[in-house]
């Protein structure tokens, strides 16, 4: 019987722990090391070894899986002081950094890792996504970047960690895979906030808010994250905690400091920042994201006096919540491929990571081919046509201008709603005629 | 003896107060009307005339001034029920509609006069600026658009009210005044706002906020909102209440409607206003605006854990604050000049008025005449040279750059500084060089 192949695992959170646990039913030798010690005992319980140090954790093991949750911890447990992981790594060991980190500091650390005579490790780049059940299942979605035999040793335990059709292998080495997960980020920044806009938004409406999420979800409105935050959103305590505030701020933080350093314009993402900081000024940083509907539902009940908007009737209130969810997932969409193609991912994988994954929306599914086709072709200043007079540029900016005037008029922020719509102002007043040019043309605001 | 003029004055609000009994002091025999039966006994004992309707107070009065506090109030009392204004103005009266209105409002009034027919009523687009203090000088700023017949009536009234240099006739009939008014208020709007914003950075740095105050004020970074609205940002309870937040939120509101309808983008106070709204749902709006540093102070004493920016010293924060400052004056300049074009307004005229009344900046005096200039001779596409380096956008937007990644760092939001940001990198990434030409030539992002 041949020996289990040995893994070190270094970070066992809500992700890590499944990721690891399923490692060990997959018949893996699994190490672990995390600094909170019950979550140790916890993985003692479930089958696998522990470590107190990553340096005890990686040696003598060919395979390390590092999952901590900030760039920082990974440099501190990697390759800061005498316990760090590099002063025991085996020559030629595979550490695969699975946390969602800045492409600036996976391309650092692979430079630090030579600067110091490690060369031999091979480095792969590889965030992950789908949530704690999906770690625990090992049908993640991994994006992969790294040199083609660091691919080839990792392969392997990549595999073991996802779902066969969502392993991507991203083209450009150490930092792609950072690039490609971030790029799915600018949407679930967007997404996650426009649930809460337009939840909080039907409910001045004075929408039923269940119905109202029923029917957005068969709408065109419709969008992965409203799906699974509405449910949760719907309950009075916001439970239960499935993703906290501060985990989405850390990787929308990460899309504008890289947005920043590319000199990269990302106007959707920073508007959606901005709330987010605002709302852990509040103290709603450990809470889940959709309890996030509060930015936008304080002052109900007569504190900011009586107000009436233009709709009258349920169904054309309802209209204005999709319309401005539409709105808002277009310019999500448009900002995520441009800066994908700003970056230099392949487009195509981009869409199809994004379209099956957390990113996907109705309104990506409508633009998003159209946008990568105009890009390939260079057509960016040559507008495309609408299939119809109703996905033109100019209808879907009049039905998100109606939304964002009945917000206006019931004294409810609506950030994301307004910032689209100037978006897409900049867009008619640059080119294109816009009577019948199709929305998705709304990403040569972002393009150079 | 000649007998005094009769005037009628509806609204005797902080400011329509100062101004009635300004023109009592210069000679005139007023008869005001309002709401609020207090004020009535306080107008009648600085010598005015009272009414108990609208209708009773424009009776056998040759000239009517209506200063109250929105479109919806200027149209009840002018237009609406048996009491109106409308049923007792005697022919050829003029009516001074010095209140802050759109413009889509005050032409639709000169419409309805005509279509009632009474086209006689010498109608005049009047808002004014200032404040309480000058209302009751006689030294307002007054923007005055009307037919050439009803500024000829009008004049000597209007003379009255406002500082001989700051009375400022507006080309282009009724509309043009409002016109005019919207946009300094887009300054204001803005203004306020960095404000907050800049002092909540500077309180999150750690830095001394009265010392802070000073400096700013000697800085670049000076904008006659800033001098003004610190004092009283650095009062414990936000006193006096001078001006509330639902002020400037109603003007900020009148700009984001009337730019939508010109489709005209307004990404920098769309950002305003949202947090406008959001401070509404807290309960503010009462409160002098200088409060708003609250909506980026919360949080701080812990909440957000520990946090260490990049900046060590007092003089690099405050540069940062500056910084900050600057970068947002100059998009706030940048969208006010492109929506004073799109609007057909005198940008000599608009310039004017701005620099010397609520809206003037240091950044706007730097960039404000280059862009008119630009305007004038079409050559937004060909940016213009900066005079030295540390005046391009290219640095501009790069001292902008770190002190939004500061704020990024120190978890506090900054709502328009990112805004202001992005929109740079849209003009950097749309032609132009970027090392040499001037920051104003930001403005190309607006304008078609």
């Amino acid at each position: 019987m041949a020996a289990k192949t040995q893994v070190s695992f270094i970070g066992l959170g809500a992700m890590g722990f499944g990721m690891a646990t399923n490692l060990l039913k997959e018949g893996y030798d699994v190490t672990g090391f995390d600094v909170w010690g019950p979550t140790l005992e916890r993985f003692a319980k479930a089958g696998g070894r522990t470590a107190t140090t990553p340096a005890e954790a990686v040696a003598n093991k060919d395979y390390c899986v590092c999952m901590v949750a900030t760039a920082q911890q990974a440099n501190s447990v990697l390759l800061e002081g005498d316990n760090a992981a590099i002063t025991t790594l085996p020559r030629g060991a595979s550490v695969l950094l699975a946390s969602t980190v800045p492409c600036e500091y996976v391309q650092g650390l692979e430079k630090e890792l030579a600067h110091r005579g490690r060369g031999d490790i091979l480095l792969v780049d590889c965030p992950v996504s789908g949530g704690a059940t999906r770690a625990a299942e090992g049908t993640l979605s991994i994006m992969a970047g790294a040199s083609d035999a660091a691919i080839d040793k990792g392969r392997e335990l990549l595999q073991a960690m996802s779902d066969p059709a969502k392993l991507y292998i991203v083209k450009g080495g150490i930092g792609g895979g950072s690039n490609l997960k971030m790029c799915h980020q600018v949407l679930a920044a967007n997404q996650i906030l426009s649930a809460s806009e337009a939840m909080g938004f039907a409910s001045h409406l004075g929408l039923d808010l269940q119905e109202t999420a029923k029917a957005i979800i068969a709408s065109e409105g419709w969008s992965w994250m409203f799906e699974h935050r509405s449910p949760r959103m719907l309950d009075p305590n916001f439970q239960p905690l499935a993703s906290a505030v501060t985990i989405i701020l850390k990787d929308t933080s990460i899309i504008t400091s890289e947005a920043r350093r590319a000199k990269f314009p990302s106007p959707m993402t920073s508007a959606a920042e901005q709330v987010y900081f605002s709302s852990l000024g509040r103290g709603f940083g450990g809470d889940d994201d959709s309890s996030l509907i509060r930015m936008y539902t304080e002052g109900q009940g007569g504190k900011i006096g009586p107000v009436k908007g233009a709709a009258e009737t349920d169904e054309s209130k309802l209209k204005l919540v999709v319309d401005l969810l539409r709105g808002i997932h277009l310019c999500s969409a448009a900002e995520t491929l441009a800066f994908a193609q700003h970056v230099g991912l392949d487009l195509d994988q981009v869409y199809d990571l994004c379209i099956n994954a957390a990113g996907g929306s109705r309104m990506l599914s409508a633009v998003g081919q159209d946008i990568i086709r105009a890009f390939r072709e260079g057509g960016l200043r040559q507008p495309w046509p609408a299939k119809d007079e109703s996905s033109s540029l100019k209808a879907v900016a009049a039905d998100l201008e109606a939304a964002v005037s009945e917000a206006q008029a019931l004294k409810v922020p609506s950030f994301l709603g307004n910032q689209a719509l100037n978006l897409m102002r900049l867009a008619l007043r640059h080119g294109g005629d816009g009577t019948t040019e199709a929305a998705g043309s709304v990403v040569r605001v972002w393009s150079a």
